[in-house]
């Protein structure tokens, strides 16, 4: 198929090999992988974990839950603070499937009491560290206090993020974070073991998983990013650039051989406007070159550094841009790949298939 | 209607006022107004353009110029560097409507003559000192040079984007950019006026269209933004913040009352990561109080200060904290209107009518 505007490309071959990786990682350290599929948000891409056995799933809405519900997923947590003005939508699919909701506060928990007597599951979210949202680790008279007013209810266990991982200058950074994170997830569980003997400990940020050996009274790990990882996890160390299974094919519309600045159609309505900085640069994604079934990083790095809504500016290195036309098609590899998955609404592989993404049917 | 989750809010009598004003504008000072619709890429919104006798329109890609050439618009300039890969497409289209493409460089133009001999109306883009793409204002000769490559093509005139007036950092030097640009283009326009003397000479950012008095030479504008406004355009000085026409509106989710923060369902995938900078600290958009048919903004300023995939993070007044309970509906001021439109899809008007996006259909 011909490429005539921008694309979002999918190596399966990498996206099965991270996957692969992250199944045998989990059997190992003895965790229930339960993926989150907010990254790539794709009922086919569902499929390929099901072959690997996976039967339970990550969401961060409810609307996305309803979407993977529908494609046969019954086992499902919604990742984000309970939001009451949903109720009646989650306690339909909770009749449906064995759906887990999180408790982020107590004030929360007094309001889904209000809301309903009928008994959901739910975990409680625990901040160690990330300070987005969830009941601080060291607050244990919160937790019990939340765990209490919900008695009706039937309690889970503890889900924490570690997000600010991603805010790590070194991996031992990321690794200490998530040393961190499990002293105080332990803590909590031996607080409340007793009286809850099934409760599931529950982490998850991508960088944390990938890097980590250490996942001592860790019963469940969350993951992401890792299907696709992109520009900021090789950034932080967390994946190699070859691990990379998206990039975003776009076309060159113009050259500016004295500012050695190749211009895309391809902007922050395709890529978002997500960056990295490095040395003082904004990176808004690196550049390939394109095959028939593959991409390749060239010897000299070029880079996206500049975005508008539809047009990217690529300072490009002396090779590219000597080699570019006019009409020629450049891979991007995104920052961060979530962010762009969901704009473009739909992937195709490198033989050809389409896959889509929520985001290509949700709006309508 | 209810709310439930975010829904991109419009006010339409605000709309309309920025309209009015910019068709008076327009009339005044004898200029043709010829809108950007890459912000709302909206039928319905084109509608109410139509109402005030505007027949001409700008697009920033060639499937928004089928998608409003479709909703009945028959004069389009597509204000993107040609894309030599969607010549069938543009061919196609400008069998139908008047189209107008736009030529960024001499290559583009060798370009185009290699693959079409059907003649094309073209305008050419010159770089005025944006330096994102065009030839330079100062390169008389390659201007030439273009025109002459495409005598086979119907020349229409010169067009820029003064899009550094983004980079302002005071409304005088808005002014200062937009003189500068009016300089460079009245220049080009006298070389060329005695061969070609029905040529335009187009302009077209937000800032400097609602600012500048001074249009000496300009025959035609082309703002986009400044139909709805957004806290970008308001941190430049060039709108006030009433006279913003859209805003997010975001249940909130949770609440830290220790760090004053209020955790909403509403992140990058519904307002997009762009954000001002305001004494070092980022802002993803500002706080207003929704009711029936209005949004206020209240006496002490809550911003959003972080924002994940679905969650956003609001750093709250003393006021805001202690009135806000979960569950409640809060407005949110976008930072960059056009990403915020395109992420969501459709807009809810006051009076609860939708209006769509060309985002919400473009995909399938």
């Amino acid at each position: 198929m011909k490429i005539t505007k921008p694309v979002m490309l999918l190596d399966l071959g990498k996206c099965e090999n991270n996957i692969g990786k992250m199944v045998e990682k989990a059997k190992e350290k003895n965790v229930t992988f339960r993926p989150h599929f907010k990254t790539h948000q794709s009922i086919q891409l569902g499929e390929i974990f099901k072959r690997f056995g996976i039967d339970k799933i990550t969401v961060s809405s409810v609307e996305m839950a309803q979407y993977f519900a529908n494609a046969g997923w019954n086992d499902i947590t919604i990742a984000f603070p309970f939001n009451i003005l949903e109720i009646n939508s989650i306690k339909d699919l909770s009749d449906k499937i064995n759906l887990n909701i999180l408790i982020s506060s107590q004030e929360s928990a007094l309001k889904l009491i209000e809301v309903t007597s009928k008994p959901l599951n739910y975990f409680v979210e625990i901040d160690t560290g990330y300070h987005r949202s969830g009941i601080s680790a060291k607050d244990i008279k919160q937790v019990r206090k939340t765990v209490q007013i919900l008695s009706q209810h039937n309690f889970k266990g503890f889900l924490t993020h570690s997000g600010n991982t991603y805010k790590s200058d070194s991996t031992q950074k990321i690794l200490d974070i998530h040393h961190d994170a499990l002293e105080k997830m332990k803590k909590l569980k031996i607080e409340f073991i007793e009286q809850y003997p099934d409760l599931i400990s529950s982490t998850g940020d991508t960088p944390s998983c990938t890097l980590a050996e250490e996942f001592d009274d860790i019963d469940e790990i969350r993951p992401g990013n890792f299907i696709f990882f992109d520009l900021m996890q090789h950034h932080l160390g967390v994946c190699n650039l070859s691990e990379i299974a998206v990039c975003v094919a776009c076309p060159v519309v113009d050259i500016n051989r004295e500012r050695n600045q190749i211009v895309i159609y391809g902007g922050g309505i395709h890529l978002s406007k997500e960056f990295i900085l490095q040395n003082g640069n904004k990176i808004f994604g690196q550049v390939v070159k394109l095959s028939e079934s593959v991409w390749k990083f060239p010897t000299e790095n070029s880079y996206l550094n500049s975005l508008s809504q539809e047009h990217g500016i690529i300072q490009a290195s002396e090779n590219l841009i000597n080699e570019v036309s006019i009409g020629d098609i450049l891979g991007i590899i995104p920052v961060h790949s979530c962010m762009t998955a969901n704009l473009m609404g739909s992937y195709r592989t490198l033989n050809n298939q389409i896959f889509y993404h929520f985001s290509n049917n949700k709006r309508n």
